[in-house]
């Protein structure tokens, strides 16, 4: 690791770790964030040093509070947590730099964004002069769920009037999708979106103002990320058009990025300029620049977290035509109608596929009124050994570049077993495969959430799945132009835990 | 009632039902919808007669068994269900004649869908000669929770082969969206949705090859059927255009129709035309009917159910300005670029709501930093007053036709009395408010969950709810045109039952 990411570094895995601004009083910011750490400490999950800096109070959680931040021990402190008022921070940062910090979050908001450029610049420079590399201000800082750094200063759980206590900014188990963002709010949302669908997040990151670390350096530090697959961006504006470029092309010859950026339309990017003083820049040239730099822009909410789940569980796609497996016609046709909106195509198979069913279908394996020349319909009669052996076949077709299993669980002869049948055998291929199950009731909640522990990523609906198969799609070309394909498959496949080793 | 209501009446309401094809063997169509029927006879939610019809069974389920309908008491029958093979059905129609039975569900597959149109004609043709009123076949027939009518042969629950018992498909409590579908499939899925969204529903329809009964008869039904509100549908194609389009205008005028029409694509249309031999016909020519008719068409199954929703729940916009409120800026970018793509506005408020804003403000009621020309951001420091006060001001504002809330439930000051508070003052208006919180964990749960129950239909991100705005705007914008708006707002907000009524 070379110097410039070993100091970034310094964020997610600090020896010493010291939070100025450290409280006693439940709620505050201050309290919040020190004691996720203190907590994650106590239980071995955060391995450094902890040090709370309040000269108001001698300890705070069973741990001795200092006064300042030179009379922390050591000769250094590999990150500063700063929370104090805005007027302060530029006193905290002298004393950071003559204390040797290496890094500091500057949590604390009242900077640029609401007029005060200049306090921001004092801040940076002093900082800079120190060579101490700042994420903030005006942010939340890092989740790491390894290390145990979590700087959110939004409790996990919230007390209602009533005063029942419920989960309210829940951390995500450890996984492999990373989540930057330059919104708080979107960060804290997107947290509770990952952990209620059960995606697992390696790095998490809210950058704020961004007056020094911006998603260029966070996009390069996780480029580096052996625990990081798929890297999901939310942005308002983008620092340092230049360098990003260069960076984001390097990122995604090796893994995906996915961004949503808003203020995608007119009136949008006015609402943002008045939120952060953003400017925001016409939306045609990000447009250019993401799909340059083979950056995946989704266009809704939905669509981002979907097609960050397909780029972490299935290789990119090397075609455009796609074999639809269904035990219900008209959800299919309905895939068929979202594919060719999106571009893509469900043409007719080869001669040796179609050979194939018909072979099936003379042994009585699938029925006889069973449609086979894409979309394969098994109807409504499906059993769970139809639709394995169909999509292995299915696999093996020479014009098929991805495959969408539409799994309606209400049919009556299909049962669970196909599950694992069918992720198990996607393994021996690289094609990529996404399924369909529609509902929100117990069977259609299980299916979908079995099929993605097996990392066939499940979807609740054809369109959902239709443009997550778009992006992988996408994504294929940009590596086959780019003469990288073949070496992003072959590293993924390797990658990929087999299944047997995933227990239920 | 007329005489051809009455008699599509008897589907849902029928005096005396006999099941042709009943059995004892579990797991068979013939087991399960007699079950259905027998078990809500005796928890006496079905309190009409009721007949098995099987000449190799002396009793079924405790209910004396009938060699055939013939044999069956009484002078006439109002609903025959039909599950036997498709070369016994016309023969079983010939003694339905007989036997002066009003209405039949024949659920037997294997007729027109698979190429025997003439067997299809030859029952309809026996079926005419006794004025019998046939739905089907190949269908799953009626639910009808309120009645106890019951034809899907889904059993509710299934068995894994790990021996587990799971809910498949669930029966919708009662409530006020009708749902009608030309695909079988489609419509489990559908209820299973509707279940687990908690959406009630007052009808359900799977009419199948619609030999007879088409998706006109049955949207003439609803029309005059008090418990409906909203009226979704899924198509393949449309059976006699041009009554179709003529009973359309006239429910539209009264309630909201939602239709999602697959094979909208080129290569959809050819894959409904394999499915069920539908000849879809130009998708231009459907969408040009659709807006003739003041008929919503949804393009997604989420923007289905969603605008569904929404217009259940709340009155029609009367313009396309719309108001955004939000504690969450990013989020709110979203919201005003998904707005201006659907082709609505987000335009600043007039004079008088300024002021307001400014004077509360002024009274440190919200933060000075707050922005409030639309969207209005009370940022990360909201409370639930601060919310409420705010979304009063916004309903009053005189060029705002809607308000979009994003109420991002990790904002630490924010707790659930703003929920409440802010339905009952929706009522005071004949504005739609629509709501988002991002998230899946509990309390994203709690309060979408929540203000679905006030009436405020809640969405789970940012483009769902401006897509669900643009629907509402549209049907305002329909009634508007054909003069109908302020009456259907004035019936809307009668039968919308006051907040105050809902228990928790």
């Amino acid at each position: 690791m070379d110097e410039s990411l070993r100091r970034i570094d310094a964020f997610f895995n600090p020896k010493s770790v010291a939070v100025v601004g450290a409280t006693k009083k439940v709620g505050k910011a201050g309290y919040v964030i020190f004691k996720n750490l203190a907590t994650n400490k106590q239980r071995s999950v955060f391995k450094g040093e902890l040090y709370p800096v309040n000269p108001g109070e001698d300890s705070i959680l069973g741990f001795k509070c200092f006064e300042s931040l030179s009379k922390v021990p050591g000769s250094e402190i590999d990150l500063a947590v700063i929370i104090v008022p805005a007027k302060f921070v530029a006193s905290v940062m002298e004393e950071a730099v003559t204390k040797k910090v290496k890094t500091a979050i500057i949590i604390t908001a009242g900077f640029k964004e609401v007029g005060n450029k200049d306090m921001e610049d004092q801040v940076i420079s002093i900082a800079k002069k120190g060579n101490i590399r700042i994420l903030g201000p005006n942010c939340l800082g890092v989740f790491y769920a390894k290390s145990g750094i979590d700087t959110l200063f939004l409790p996990e759980m919230k007390t209602l009037s009533t005063g029942e206590e419920v989960v309210a900014t829940p951390r995500p188990m450890p996984g492999s999708i990373a989540m930057i963002t330059q919104s708080g709010a979107f960060g804290c949302a997107a947290l509770d979106y990952l952990t209620g669908r059960q995606m697992g997040v390696s790095k998490f990151v809210s950058f704020g103002n961004k007056s020094d670390v911006s998603e260029s350096d966070i996009l390069n530090y996780l480029m580096h990320d052996a625990e990081t697959k798929v890297i999901l961006v939310y942005l308002e504006d983008v620092k340092g058009g230049r360098d990003f470029i260069k960076i984001a092309k390097q990122v995604t010859l090796k893994k995906p990025v996915v961004v949503i950026k808003s203020g995608r339309s007119n009136a949008g990017a006015r609402a943002a300029a008045s939120h952060t003083g953003a400017i925001a820049g016409s939306d045609k040239v990000y447009d250019a620049v993401f799909e340059q730099c083979g950056v995946i822009r989704a266009h809704s909410m939905e669509d981002f977290f979907d097609i960050g789940k397909a780029l972490a569980m299935q290789p990119p796609a090397s075609g455009n035509n796609i074999g639809i497996l269904t035990d219900a016609g008209g959800p299919g046709v309905m895939t068929v109608d979202e594919l060719e909106t999106q571009g893509l195509t469900a043409e007719h198979f080869c001669k040796e596929t179609d050979a194939k069913f018909d072979e099936l279908k003379k042994q009585g394996q699938i029925l006889a009124i069973a449609a086979t020349h894409n979309p394969v319909d098994l109807t409504g009669s499906v059993t769970d050994e139809q639709f394995t052996i169909s999509a292995d076949i299915m696999f093996q077709d020479k014009y098929t570049s991805g495959i969408i299993l539409l799994g309606l669980h209400h049919m009556p002869g299909l049962k669970e077993k196909y599950i694992d049948d069918i992720a198990k055998i996607s393994e021996k291929y690289t094609k990529p495969i996404v399924m369909v199950d529609i509902g929100e009731t117990e069977m259609a909640l299980y299916t979908r959430s079995r099929f993605d522990r097996l990392s066939v990523p499940s979807f609740s609906s054809p369109e959902d799945a239709a443009r997550a198969m778009k992006a992988l799609v996408w994504y294929g070309e940009y590596l086959k132009k780019n003469n990288a394909l073949d070496k992003y498959i072959t590293n993924f496949k390797k990658c990929a835990a087999p299944t047997q080793a995933k227990k239920r």
